[in-house]
């Protein structure tokens, strides 16, 4: 047992920190686009819509980049959490399902930016297949083993409705894909080595909800008290 | 001051654990369409993907439905997290945007089923307006704080461009509006009072490279060491 054996084994960071990352990039975005170079955890916090205290708690993960009364520098940051999420490299894609929401995950400008890039599609619908969408060409399901092989493609988008999915999603670990992001409302059976992320609307519009439903009862509390 | 004056003033369930619902709710329709009444706290954690600690934990905010070497009933669980989230009624949605990503969403089966009922969308293209879509009436962005108001509209989705997100966003809360989810990639300026939610279809794809990376770095330790 040797401790400390490479230097990417550093303190591992915990999972719920990960997931707010993407929000730090986006705020400090937002600070390089108004040249702000210096932050402090207030501001960032102020933007991310994340409390102080969890904010400070977060960047302590990212070692002593912070000064007392002086703040953090947005750009090491920046870099610091790129390369923890892997993206100072671009990264390649195949979206399976050409339809509307195929096509606007195509269209959504913030793949590209963050370093995305789709290489090929793939529908079911004959008529759309050696056609090219936003400079994308796309391929029929069948081929999808052979292209994401010969591509080095490394995530898969599933944009295909629930009955479709788990067929891509098995050609698509054949293929060696080992992380998915599937839009598609159902739930994926994959070897465990294989991550997959879902996005599941309702469930974000069910947040908001309870949201609602709660301000709506204190609202009643408070007439009635 | 009066403790426990008002019998909707329960132990407050953390932010996390509320953000975790829906997926037991997923969970509980798959246990469900198997005819499977009664659940173990470790197959919950199985199809849901939360380590098993974790569940319990936050089924614990339920109360006491789990019996030692019985399990859960899945159909009590539903209800109280139903309850919970505001999903044993219908909620009245607007759809800001009638394009791809708006069609997608309207044609998206998991609403429906949620209770999320798209009463009225609305776009910027002449063209479009006065057309159906899904059996959705398609009305112009000026009528958007007259149309909300009189069909008194719930909940906001916003899938305009990020160029046009605010404006609508303004007028959303103009209407009276207190919950917005939304897909433009750019953060909104709304009062305290109003909730957003932002789905940023680049994030997701973040967390994924965030794997990625960490497991072929740990590849590579493997296979140097």
């Amino acid at each position: 047992m040797v401790k400390n054996s490479s230097p990417s084994k550093r303190k591992s960071i915990p999972e719920p920190t990960i997931a707010r990352l993407p929000r730090y990039l986006r705020s400090f975005a937002q600070f390089s686009q108004s040249n702000q170079l210096v932050i402090s955890s207030k501001e960032l916090a102020a933007v991310s819509d994340i409390n102080p205290a969890q904010v400070r708690k977060d960047l302590a993960y990212f070692g002593q980049f912070g000064q007392r009364g002086v703040g953090y520098d947005v750009k090491t940051l920046d870099e610091k959490m790129r390369g923890i999420l892997g993206l100072n490299k671009s990264w390649r894609l195949a979206l399976i399902g050409a339809g509307h929401l195929g096509t606007a995950l195509l269209q959504y400008g913030g793949f590209a930016k963050a370093g995305f890039k789709v290489e090929a599609a793939f529908d079911v619908d004959p008529s759309k297949v050696g056609w090219e969408l936003e400079g994308v060409k796309i391929w029929g399901t069948p081929a999808i083993r052979q292209v994401v092989r010969e591509k080095k493609i490394e995530i898969g988008v599933i944009a295909v409705p629930a009955s479709q999915a788990q067929r891509v999603a098995d050609d698509l670990v054949d293929a060696g894909i080992r992380a998915i992001l599937n839009f598609a409302p159902c739930a994926l059976s994959v070897p465990k080595s294989v991550l997959v992320r879902g996005v599941d609307l309702a469930s974000e519009l069910e947040h908001l909800t309870y949201f609602l439903e709660k301000s709506s009862k204190s609202d009643k509390t408070k007439n009635s008290g």
